[in-house]
């Protein structure tokens, strides 16, 4: 099995942190996301653990609440001792609502509107990372009203390409998030925030994407960021306290991708760290990581049931599932990578090669194409691995499909975490 | 202008059917999805109007929900003597929600539930649009146990390659939708059908695409379904009274697309129908069209705030708006192509070249890349043109990020049809 959460029962079934996945579909329905918190505090453990061990003190990381925000999620984190990256109102409210403190929320985002800048100040977030000259602006307008000084990092784009997908790649030059080292504009960036009325430039922030497996592009980072950090030095007499390097390693999606070890990774990053600050003489910054992704994709399991399965002779099989590119839009967005499993025949050898489509009528909802499992029959439990990030964040109600429930497994016990949508849901809202 | 209800005022203001872009977006906020019911209502006459003309009796367009699903555009296609293509229970729901009648509901679907069908029977929706055996023989357990005998449409698959976008095209031999009739697939689909307890068969449905500029696309399948039900007629002695053609003509979206006359092209596929029928002695059949997108796609502007405007040296200038792919993912999906206009300067010439970006913290969160608009300053409204097709059915709360309004416009008097999401109608679904 992919994650060792994972196993077969005496029944054949997929297992997941213990619980029979045929018996959670028969349960709560499908599709269905299935949540493992345990192993969601695992990683968290894991990446606090490693940069605690290796970083300086007030190094910790962030929870980007992108990958999946959801209530329940925050207590979680916050008991784990992550701060939380947000990236809009609506983040920051469910935070809220889940009691996580202000103070350790990072708000992100290179189009906050003035509201969300307001409420942001408002509500005591701890640090806003500033992305351009325009919301500095408004943000200092909201912090002299407030007759505050607001913590902030500034967002810089360190002009690297660690070959993710384009549509996750924010570190290049030509990127709408962050200034640019290149242009000369971060350090102008840089000049204007440190003469900037309510606002106290802590560091700064960079992103280089997501999905990353190895170090190096987190070192060649770190030396670019610190390169930053000493012109910034040589030229303002400013000595940075935070790098924010954004990301979260990889996470293995089908059983061709490498594994990470992400306390190695973390090492290596901070010895690279050390020996850079040492050549440069530059006092060592607390450093801070954004994993999303990383924390809870693959501690996720959609389960679905399989409906018509449909054979085009010489062409091929379809498989087709009661959710699809409503629950999961990465295949139609992305073409990404899926490991798919038949729950109810989990002993049965993978040998029936099909295409796994979703239900709406759409030709590109698909959740993967010519993979093998065992052969279903309908109403067999068909379980989509690695569902955690950017799935429930992602879901939308096309061809007014609704959006399935999320549990979580903890302890030996599932509980409803997000309910199932209801038709009347969606009517709540239209006249 | 590309539409006819747009125009620009004194103020240098983009209209949309008369009414001042600035101020809707400053009554009802933005993002803004505004929708110009009297031009969804021009689209549905052109449509009944042709078809009734050119065509059989019994003839009539179906508005396709899939592309614009709300309670509050069934009363408008109902006024208009359509009837519906539904394609879930979530659309069922919708649409008897607004009192729309069952028995004009034509249901689709290749992967249908057995409790989606058993709710389309209950609720008396008049003709199940049949996918594939397995889907048959539910459906006849459902009739059977009711007592009724339920009408239906067998879907067929013939094999065209209209040149639209592979995500939505449908009509090829290898698609998870329908029967094939090269593999005789089809053929035996039928044989099976007719002989199937509680289940009336009444003709025939195909669909080839979305988005079809030209009648010769249509002219192709109604020729190669007509070969198909003559050999239908040989083999089996069954007589079609009713095909269904899917899909509908395209929309310009820019400037560049050509413009299709609706009227003119339903014209020619009656006489290429009238022709082939005589040829074949084939009794002509009735004809159904399935327009969605075509009939609110160019009625709906999404009207945006301008938030951020960046110009990384050297590369590019990015506009940011207050939305992007969480109401209207067919840039990120498709890379589908929009008209962009800065709404509050629409008398100004479009000479500033830049992207236009959403506010997800995503790279892929796009709406244009360098397009021309007036030159924007922070606050401008930004519209984004033909954006009634698969935006608000396609929207998600990425990010966190809250659902639009959707405001009607009719007689002179704008409504709130669908109100804004608000993060309490998110917390709602969670524990």
């Amino acid at each position: 099995m992919l994650y060792d959460n994972l196993s077969v029962n005496e029944s054949g079934h997929l297992t997941i942190a213990g619980f029979d996945a045929c018996e959670l579909a028969e349960m709560y329905g499908t599709p269905l996301y299935v949540l493992d918190e345990d192993h969601v505090r695992e990683k968290c453990r894991t990446y606090v653990n490693a940069m605690r061990a290796s970083f300086p003190e007030g190094s910790m990381p962030l929870y980007a609440g992108k990958a999946l925000c959801f209530k329940g999620i925050y207590p979680i984190v916050q008991s784990e001792s992550m701060g939380a990256d947000v990236v809009s109102a609506g983040e920051i409210a469910t935070a809220l609502a889940a009691s996580f403190p202000a103070s350790l929320l990072y708000f992100h985002g290179s189009n906050k509107t003035d509201a969300e800048i307001a409420y942001g100040v408002e509500q005591g977030v701890g640090h806003f990372v500033v992305d351009n000259l325009d919301e500095l602006a408004t943000l200092s307008r909201e912090a002299v009203a407030r007759g505050i000084t607001q913590k902030v990092l500034l967002r810089i784009t360190v002009g690297l390409d660690p070959h993710t997908l384009a549509a996750i790649n924010t570190g290049k030059v030509d990127s709408q998030f962050g200034m640019p080292i290149e242009t000369g504009q971060a350090l102008s960036f840089v000049r204007t925030a440190l003469a900037t009325e309510g606002i106290e430039v802590e560091g700064f922030h960079s992103h280089i994407g997501s999905q990353i497996f190895e170090a190096s592009s987190f070192c060649d980072q770190v030396d670019r960021l610190l390169a930053f950090a000493c012109d910034v030095r040589d030229e303002l007499g400013f000595i940075a306290q935070t790098f924010n390097l954004g990301g979260g390693f990889a996470v293995p999606y089908v059983e061709s991708d490498p594994k990470v070890d992400i306390a190695a990774n973390i090492a290596a990053i901070a010895q690279h760290l050390d020996e850079g600050c040492a050549a440069a003489n530059y006092p060592k910054p607390r450093i801070l990581m954004e994993p999303g992704r990383s924390i809870v994709a693959d501690a996720c399991t959609t389960l679905y049931s399989a409906g018509r399965i449909k054979t085009i002779e010489g062409y091929r099989s379809y498989v087709m599932v009661d959710g699809g590119m409503t629950d999961n839009p990465r295949y139609a967005l992305y073409k990404s990578a899926y490991t798919v499993l038949n729950a109810s025949r989990a002993d049965a050898p993978a040998d029936f090669e099909c295409t796994i489509a979703g239900r709406c009528c759409e030709s590109g909802d698909r959740i993967a194409e010519n993979t093998c499992i065992a052969k279903p029959e309908h109403g067999d439990v068909i379980a989509v691995l690695t569902t955690g990030a950017y799935n429930f964040a992602m879901s939308m109600n096309y061809n007014r499909v609704m959006r399935p429930a999320l549990i979580m497994l903890h302890n030996g016990e599932a509980r409803v975490a997000i309910r199932r949508q209801t038709v009347d849901d969606l009517l709540a809202l239209e006249a």
